[in-house]
């Protein structure tokens, strides 16, 4: 004997999400028979909604409700400088640090670097069209500090080569509010690597 | 800057699912912003009916298309056999196994047993009223031999006292297939505690 066939069907469709297996589909799917049908009925409708209504930002392919998202749509942001960053969730982790006042680059068409996605031609061709055409002066690489990260910033690195634009990437070091003893060697060995002179401390 | 407000809705819907945290929910709503929107459209459909259609099956209380599920509806089955499972995934379990050819008792209305749900009162009634009333002979205590599972196990045993009817439960012991050297302590004392006889072996 099998599941009856709507719960079969969801099952299947369950198990398209990355990271769920069949085991995890069958848990979730039997939440849902037991869950309020409006509770079903809302989550139904978010994920039609979240599809249909969502679009690329025509510059920075973030995702976004407008053909342009409200940050490329913001007058006070800096458009010389562009921080290039693999999904949606580094632009989000981003703006919370409030470091960051210019403008993004959303690499990833698919939205999954961990899932072996890869940038896609056009994520680079659309980035060399904005720099040479924008006025952009620096392009920050915030692509993840781990081997498809650096691979990304590479393919980038790559892509403007030639044009006037100062290339640069993020800090490499120890994080701070971390404790030494808890670090992988390698990142103490890239902290020694990059280590920096102490300004010169002023007399009494 | 948070994400659009579908993306976060999305977000929120499938956090609900259990062992879904915020960055799963988070990872399965970017995957829904990618995918074609035949899929999501399936997603959404499949969810509703599964919700709609499927109902618990008022004899066993498994999840079914019909008022009565197909396997009480088998004449075949044996119906003074009663097994009593935890929830759906049990009883595909056993129909698979092929071992069993009564009938079944789904006990946890919440179809949740390691989430914290426990048998509720009115399966544990629907299952006197049976058992009173349907010549059923013998009661299989199917639960899990875990904590949860000796515990609903104990509560089906209060619930039938004083009926006339056999109790059994399945038998622990050393799971066939496996290599002693990998189980857990506990399962060898089980196994011990109940060893049996040899049957004497027939001269040749």
């Amino acid at each position: 004997m099998a599941f009856p066939e709507p719960l079969e069907r969801l099952i299947r469709a369950l198990e398209r999400f990355p990271g769920v297996g069949a085991r995890s589909a069958e848990r979730m799917a039997l939440h849902i028979l037991r869950s309020p049908r409006e509770e079903v009925a809302d989550l139904a409708i978010s994920l039609r909604d979240a599809r249909l209504e969502t679009v690329r930002c025509s510059r920075c392919r973030n995702v976004s409700l407008q053909e342009l998202c409200p940050i490329c749509a913001d007058p006070e942001r800096d458009a010389r400088l562009v921080c290039v960053v693999e999904g949606p969730r580094e632009v989000e982790k981003m703006e919370s640090s409030g470091a960051f006042h210019g403008l993004y680059h959303v690499l990833l068409e698919g939205f999954a670097p961990r899932e072996g996605a890869s940038p896609e031609a056009d994520a680079l061709a659309a980035l060399h069209a904005r720099v040479s055409a924008d006025g952009v002066e620096e392009v920050v690489l915030a692509t993840a500090p781990d081997r498809e990260g650096e691979g990304a910033a590479l393919l980038v690195a790559e892509h403007l080569h030639g044009l006037p634009v100062r290339l640069t990437r993020l800090a490499r070091g120890v994080p701070v509010g971390s404790r030494l003893e808890y670090l992988h060697g390698e990142i103490l060995a890239e902290a020694f690597r990059g280590r920096c002179s102490l300004p010169a401390k002023e007399k009494p």
